[in-house]
């Protein structure tokens, strides 16, 4: 059984975190596979949407404590290893961001440390009610200072420090009120209600969705003034398009879109 | 019978959109008389504040479909049309930001795409229960890509991105909720609502609210250590005016403020 | 008595405003023994964590309008005394964010203009139900531009506006809901939940909070692919303590930790 499943089925990528004897830990090997399956599917014109969820009680735990503390044996006390452990965790979660597919985080258990980290840089997250996030690192005395960069960007400041400085956990409801995730839901609904939220950006026009996604994270970075000329470009960009003309037609002629790809 | 109607009372101009017939949509004319209008009250001293509303059953439905698809029939199949739209809708928006005066948004109905922006773009919000909000181009194949531009400065990321993949609407109580309005009121209540809004703005010092209103965007897109350069001198400045002097005398005297502007 | 008063607790620094005769405004005297106070905390490794409240009625009523006014006795009608008032002041704000300690604001009774800048300036704040916070100035026609600095990196913008330019209050419940504060809690219960998130800090790993709070703003100013980079450096620089190899460690082996610091 391989450490990450992926099941492709209407268009979407289903990744399976499938290693629940270690809570689903972002080992070595499960940071290669995902980066592997997202930088596939990022090529993959038949994926119009991703989902990454996780086998067993949790949905994912952060790091692999014992394979960082293995490292501590070579000549540097893992030095070398450490700063590139952060490095592939931060070009794994940077390439959620990049890939043309929006990518939703469908979590249950707990979210802790990057396994939060995870949640903040997927694009939308549905979480069963109960669930608890965590940047929890500050516990063992390792502050989650990469966690901090994703989850910042997601929710308020004084409450992203109470959560980093305490190490307390917030429960799915919370973390929709703030803005983590998008929707907490009675577990039973779980996967079915990221299932319909990732079923109706399917039936979207891919193009418009892949336009949009990659202009979303870079326009907000951007002074308001630049962020205009910027998406004023690519709002004509996409009105060149012949099934953006196609959708406009059938709009106004109250008809179905008949779109070619 | 004019498409965009001012009605100066109290120091406050009121802007109506009013061609209900197309749900008061952005349309070259509608666009060129907002921005005729603001750049007339931004020198106007007599106006303290600004309020937007739309005849009829809808706030505003973005741009103008049948004009836009017009503009195909061009040799560049629209394209340098397309552009300069998009750059006339940007300054406008824009142009709410940076004229002296406070604009206040009035919603009722529906508020989508760039019209949904327009709501964004304004200085504050007051919604009627029941008004949705959406910036719904994806479901024509035509991404909000502008509008998100001024959503994505007002409310939790996820959230924005939810709203422009999905095309999904919210209601005024959630949008005031997420900070894209400051109040939902009942319909009855929604004009006094306004209104007290617009008249507790308009009895301040109107050289000290233009003043705060130019430093509330200016300094939001400096990192903060600069911020505070900025803005001291600004308070500075704002000191050395004859009627704040009077301002703090009066506080100190108990006693309301004799002030010539 | 001292206008400001510290004692030390259980590694924590309280620090008493204790001036409730002007509402513990922000004096040259108080700006100055603030300034004092947290820089000798700077450099004090048996202080963990600061708490900042008010004697009297109030938390903080702002700066002190009387001495203000007297400032423009002097030639240039007080225009350096002013300047160098709000640098005086920016520099004692920024001081909360650059030691290295969380400082919390335990908050009662009303927090205005720059008293209501002190608690966004906090790391984190706790208040009473009841307690009010505004941004008023522009009531007195001082359009409170250094507040704003703080509260608009706190909540969200359309709210802020509404504080900055209607001179209205907002309650404690409503804070945390916006994100000024973490926790709106009964008055008599304000102390005890204070107390808590210090102690709950106090027993972290001090090196490690001290290393993630700066981390906190520096890399928020940061685009995040550069964020990323910095924050990754840190976490190497944080697997090297070791405290933290021994945190981890104690983790692993179900145990509790050994720290020596």
């Amino acid at each position: 059984m391989a450490i990450l499943e992926r099941n492709d089925r209407n268009h979407i990528a289903q990744l399976l975190l499938n290693t629940p004897e270690t809570l689903n830990a972002l080992s070595d090997d499960m940071l290669t596979a995902l980066q592997t399956s997202l930088d596939d599917i990022a090529s993959d014109d038949n994926i119009r949407a991703v989902v990454i969820s996780g086998a067993g009680k949790a949905f994912c735990a952060g790091h692999n404590l014992k394979e960082m503390t293995a490292a501590r044996q070579s000549p540097d006390q893992g030095r070398a290893y450490f700063k590139d452990l952060f490095d592939r965790c931060a070009r794994m979660m940077m390439t959620i961001q990049k890939i043309p597919q929006p990518v939703i985080a469908q979590v249950h258990g707990i979210a802790t440390a990057a396994g939060c980290q995870l949640v903040a840089s997927c694009d939308m997250a549905v979480a069963a009610e109960g669930t608890r996030f965590g940047v929890n690192g500050v516990n063992i005395g390792l502050f989650c200072s990469t966690p901090m960069v994703a989850l910042s960007r997601n929710i308020p400041r004084k409450k992203a420090f109470e959560m980093l400085t305490t190490g307390g956990f917030i429960e799915a409801v919370e973390a929709e009120r703030l803005g983590l995730i998008n929707h907490a839901v009675p577990h039973e609904d779980l996967e079915k209600k990221t299932q319909d939220l990732a079923q109706t950006i399917v039936q979207k026009l891919t193009a418009a969705v892949k336009i949009g996604k990659q202009a979303f994270y870079d326009q907000s970075e951007m002074p308001i003034d630049q962020a205009y000329v910027y998406t004023g470009d690519i709002m004509v960009e996409n009105m060149m398009l012949r099934d953006t003309e196609e959708g406009i037609n059938a709009f106004i002629e109250k008809r179905d879109p008949d779109w070619k790809t």
